[in-house]
Parts: structure tokens; C-alpha cells; sequence
């Protein structure tokens, strides 16, 4: 399968949605990807099925605060210096690179990476969604090493970080990521296609295209781009409900750059000022309290759009007064067992409430 | 040359008083050299002039803050871990090990790590003293890079860093030793015998041991343990001039543990109480103003003793109340170029003020 400039324009706007607010706006990494498919013509996908149990399959992205990646510019050569890097350490080639979360702009930056080191992105990724934690990845959940990883920055520094404790890693790469200006490339988790096999997200790529691709259409007909995404989320099968929480206007933003994140909370009022929703974020929307109750939480995916155009805009693009849907749906059942919830569950991010699914706390049916 | 214990102790006395403050109480990193010396017998020192000009020759130390030192012990590993790991990158064997600093525990810590490896500690360091930055090694004032480095702390983790800037070297470094809990070890600078008898400030261990000698040979005979340094500094020929700049109580002090150092400021009055004397630290005493006016600036030597045992006092073990002499002594020439100055003058730590040797300042004789 080939990803040309329209599917790649489809999967911006896909990794948009499943970004969760975070994983940085894909705007950038598209224009990145349209320049190296100028060369290329496509980019090659494969599916997870078709990769070797011995090959070594290598996820990656960027680590940081979306916030700086707006302002601070990659110089281009983050990701080939680390996965090379990687490949002199492992003494062997790599088979194929992941991201290692599908959301947000790091959905598309392995496609260039991929290209440039001549090998195929694997159609699957770490998250599912993005989560603003290394550790968070599923690979953690299953107990596999996210070292040797391999830091680098637009500088030119480069970095390897080698420890057997994954949250040590986290907090190792985030205090590099700051000390190199807020932002950084890994290549981290590397993997043997039978781990990829067993522990990634599948079809993530094609489901995040397939999501663009109807929104697309939808607007191109002028129907509801809103219900297209749903109807995509759904036959997808991956993300099993969706549908929209709140409607109204940001009506208070607090968004401040600390310990490496973006981190604050959005309020959104409804037009007619009787309701009001409540989104906390790290880098990524964690929980939504809609008049006080909760109606979505981690790892449930929870995205501000426009209520007109559908546009998902990513937490560091939040303005005051904007007219937003906020879009909530299920995440992949593997984020959703009782060890992944320990993980990436409300209780990872400090809060005292159980999770409970999305549909539930919304009444949505099967 | 062979290190024993009594040569150990003394070199553990020397060190802490050539630390300006800095470089951490030694006495941690003395009990680890006697377990080392209890299954070794001594520790070979050699000579800058033995070394062939293409041997290989790796400074290494602690890097953080000292006040983190006294409560946060090493697994005792961390160092071996990164020489191996510099060898098995360079792909060639260490030939000799040297402190990157001879200030404080730094200058004992090497003599296990050499003895480890079962390699020589070549009698010189990096620095002539201790100062808080990487970049402040002589070896940076003549554009050696500090990479590649391997940081390496007491949870096993180890970290390779690459980049052409130093500045950029220690701010990573710095970054991954709050990560890691505020210290950790450092292999930095890597020299060729050439580069180690060009630049390292030469005969820094031996003139640490005759300090720690002399002060040790005074106690004993009743004699004052002050002139016998000022005494031995002198003959030393490395350290020109010394004195003291001020006798009296510790009656403020201000320090807190930030960016990775313990910085702060101590106020010692005259016991008449008509005079009293401010010192400045980052990790090391910086500058020293006697009744407002400065009687001491960085690179010159800045140290806190007990007044009737001269123990020196570094500054993470610096009490209210502290009976103490504040001695000085003259930096190495080789810190004073107008070179060297750019990196370790006042300037380099934000004043404003131009640099004056110590001993224009106070009027001492040549």
C-alpha cells in the first residue's frame, strides 16, 4: 500500500482527531512529508502481518511540549541521525520504522524517516492515540524495554539513553527534551516483528486516513463532516464509539509550558450560557467534567474541533472564543484491559475517579 | 609513584581545601579509596611525561549538586560503567584515568575507578581546583570537545552523549543528573596523551597530598595548621600565593539546591563585630567582598575553614555558627590567561566586575 499527497493530507487531518489534543498539530510534518513525496512520489505502508518475527522494527517521534514545536523548527536530520544511530548500535539493519503514536503530527513524521533510511512504515503504532508519556506506550504495558533509545536534537546533539526502568527513560528523555529547547527526536521501544506483531496498535495508519478521507468527502458534498468522522470511526472498528460532548465556545483557556509539557484546562460554554464543559490536558485532553459530571476520561480519545469545519485543534492551537465541538471516542480496546488502565487509566494522571468507558458515562449504545 | 592510605587521607584534606568549597566533602569518596586499598595496597600515580602522545587518557567525576551527595550514596559501579562503556565506543582500551577536577571528592573518586579498570591515575586534573560547569575544564578553554561522555548513575542507567558544543555538553549532563536524582558520574573529555601534557593543569594530585601533608605534620607538632599550607601551597609552586582574608563566625547563610547546584551566599563576621566578609557560591565559593569591597574573585581559590583544626568546610556542610578562617590562594597561572578568563573569570559566573588576582587584591607579596 502507498501513501501519496492526498492520503497524506487525509492522515493529518485523521492523526489530528486521534491526537486527543495533543501529539503537536500535523500541519508541519505534512509540509515535510509533501516535500520528501515531491522526491518519492509515495511512501510505502505495510501491514503488520507481512513483518518477519526476527525483524527489527523501530518506533519514534518527537518528545516535548507541542507548544515549543510550534516556534522551534526540526533541522530535518533528527530522526535519520537516531535511527541510524540505532543501527550501529544493534549491529544490524532496521526492517521497518512505527510511530510510536499515531496522534498528532508524530502520526506523520516516521513516514519521512521511513523513506529517508529506505524502508517501509509499518501501518500500526505504540498509542493508538497520543499520551504524553514515553512510558504510556503499549510496548511498556507488555513489559519491553524502550532502550537503547536515542535522543536528538536540531543542534545536532545526539544521545543514547540506556536503562531498564522505562519511567526512569521518560524522565531522562523529557529533561533532555528541555534542555534542548522544549523539544526532541527518539527512536525508542526498538522491536522484533513479533513483538510489533503481538503488542502494536494495528491498522492505526489506515484507520487515521480513513477518518480524514471522510471528513474530507463530507465536506466536499457538503454534508456533516461530523457524522462522517463517526460513521468512519465505526465501520473502522478500531475506536468503537464516538459522538459529540459539548457544543459551544471557549470561553476560558489556562495553557502553561511546565516539566516539559503543556498543561492547563479549557472551558467551553454552551450558547446559550445554561451549560459548561470543563477539559483538563497534559500535552493531551484527559478528562472532561460537563457540569461537574465526567463524561470522558484516559484513555478515552477527547478532541476540541471546529463546529464548523471539523478541524481538530490540538492543545497548543486553543484560543479564547473559539467555536468548538468537543468530540469524544472510545479507545482501542487494548488501552481499555485492567493492567493497560494502571498505565494510561485517569489513575496515571492523578486522578482518584475508576474509569469508566465513554459510553457509558454518555448512555451511548452499541 | 604509589598512593597509600596516610598519602590518601592527605590528598582527601588537600583536595577539599583546592576545591574552593566545591567538588563535594571528600570524605565519602576517602572510605571508598580505604575499602579499595584494603584488597589493593596502594594506587599507581604517574606523571604527565610518561604518557605516550597517543595514549588514552579519560578525566571523569561527579557531576551535581554537593548537597545531594551527602544524603544520595553510589551503587559504587557507576564510574567502571562508564569507562568500559567510553572503551567499547572508542574501541580501544583506556590507558589512564585522571580527575576532571582535584577539588573535593573528585579528586580522590578517580584513584578507585583507575584502580577498577586497573589502569594509573596520571597526577593532573582538568580544572586546578573545582568549578561547577563542565565547560569550565581547561580542556574546553583550548576547544577539546567534552564527547563523547557517559553519565552513569546509581540505577544503572547510563547515557551517551554526543554534541560539538560544550555549553550545550553540560547542559544536558546537568539535566540528566537532576533526572537522575540531583548526582551522577561523568566520563568526559576524552585526550590523547598529547592533548592530557599540552592543557591538564599538571601535578595537582601530588600538590593535593603535600597540602594535606603539611596541614596534617602541623597538627601533630602543635604548629599552625595555616601557615604550614600557606607554607606548602608556596613550595607546591602551583599555587603561588595564599593567605587569610578573614577570621571570624558564620552568623548567615543562604543556600538552596537549584539547577542541579547548591548555590547561595554565607556571611562571616569579626568577632568585634566591626567587620564582616560575604562570600558567594554555585556549588564553589565564586567571589568574596570584605565590607563591600572584594577581596577575592573566582579563578582564585576560596575556602571556608574551621579556624582552629583548618579542616576545610565545603559548602554543602557550612553551618550557622561555624568558627572559620576564610582562606584564599592564587589560582594556577594557566586559569588566569585572559583566555581562560572568558571561561572562568567573574564574568563567565555574571558579574560585572574585571578580574584582579587575589593577591593585588590584599596586597600580598611575591
Amino acid at each position: 500500500m502507498r501513501i501519496d499527497r492526498a492520503a497524506l493530507a487525509d492522515l493529518a487531518t485523521g492523526a489530528a482527531f486521534l491526537g486527543s489534543g495533543g501529539g503537536g498539530d500535523p500541519y508541519y510534518a505534512m509540509l515535510l512529508g509533501e516535500a520528501e513525496l515531491a522526491r518519492r512520489g509515495s511512501f510505502e505502508l505495510v501491514t503488520l502481518d507481512v513483518l518477519a518475527d526476527d525483524a527489527l522494527v523501530v518506533p519514534c517521534g518527537w518528545v516535548g511540549a507541542p507548544t515549543v514545536s510550534v516556534e522551534k523548527l526540526p533541522s530535518g536530520k533528527e530522526a535519520m541521525a537516531g535511527l541510524l544511530r540505532l543501527e550501529t548500535m544493534l549491529g544490524r539493519k532496521i526492517d521497518a520504522v512505527m510511530p510510536i503514536e499515531i496522534g498528532g503530527s508524530n502520526g506523520l513524521a516516521p513516514l519521512v524517516a521511513a523513506a529517508e533510511l529506505g524502508v517501509p512504515v509499518v501501518d500500526a503504532d505504540g498509542m493508538g492515540r497520543a499520551f504524553p508519556e514515553s512510558q504510556m506506550a503499549i510496548f511498556n504495558i507488555h513489559g519491553i524495554s524502550a532502550c537503547p533509545s536515542v535522543v536528538t536534537a536540531s543542534s545536532g546533539s545526539l544521545t543514547v539513553i540506556e536503562t531498564s526502568d522505562n519511567v526512569e527513560h521518560e524522565r531522562l528523555a523529557r529533561a533532555l527534551a528541555i534542555a534542548l529547547g522544549g523539544i526532541a527526536h527518539m527512536v525508542e521501544y526498538p522491536l522484533s516483528g513479533a513483538q510489533a506483531k503481538a503488542y502494536a496498535v494495528p491498522g492505526s495508519i489506515s484507520a487515521a486516513i480513513a477518518i480524514g478521507a471522510a471528513i474530507r468527502q463530507a465536506r466536499a458534498a457538503g454534508e456533516d463532516p461530523f457524522e462522517a468522522l463517526f460513521t468512519a470511526l465505526w465501520e473502522g472498528g478500531l475506536y468503537s464509539h464516538a459522538g459529540v460532548l459539548f457544543d459551544g465556545k471557549i470561553t476560558d483557556l489556562e495553557r502553561e509550558t511546565r516539566g516539559g509539557f503543556s498543561v492547563g484546562r479549557i472551558v467551553i460554554e454552551a450558547f446559550d450560557g445554561q451549560s459548561r464543559v470543563e477539559v483538563d490536558f497534559q500535552n493531551e485532553n484527559l478528562l472532561a467534567r460537563r457540569d461537574g459530571r465526567i463524561v470522558a476520561m484516559v484513555p478515552d480519545i477527547l478532541t476540541v474541533m471546529d463546529r464548523e469545519t471539523a478541524d481538530s485543534i490540538t492543545t497548543e492551537r486553543l484560543k479564547y472564543g473559539q467555536r468548538v465541538k468537543l468530540v469524544g471516542a472510545a479507545a482501542p480496546a487494548m488501552l481499555r484491559t485492567e493492567r493497560a488502565l494502571d498505565f494510561v487509566g485517569p489513575g496515571a494522571f492523578g486522578y482518584p475517579d475508576a474509569y469508566v468507558p465513554i459510553e457509558q458515562l454518555n448512555g451511548w449504545g452499541a
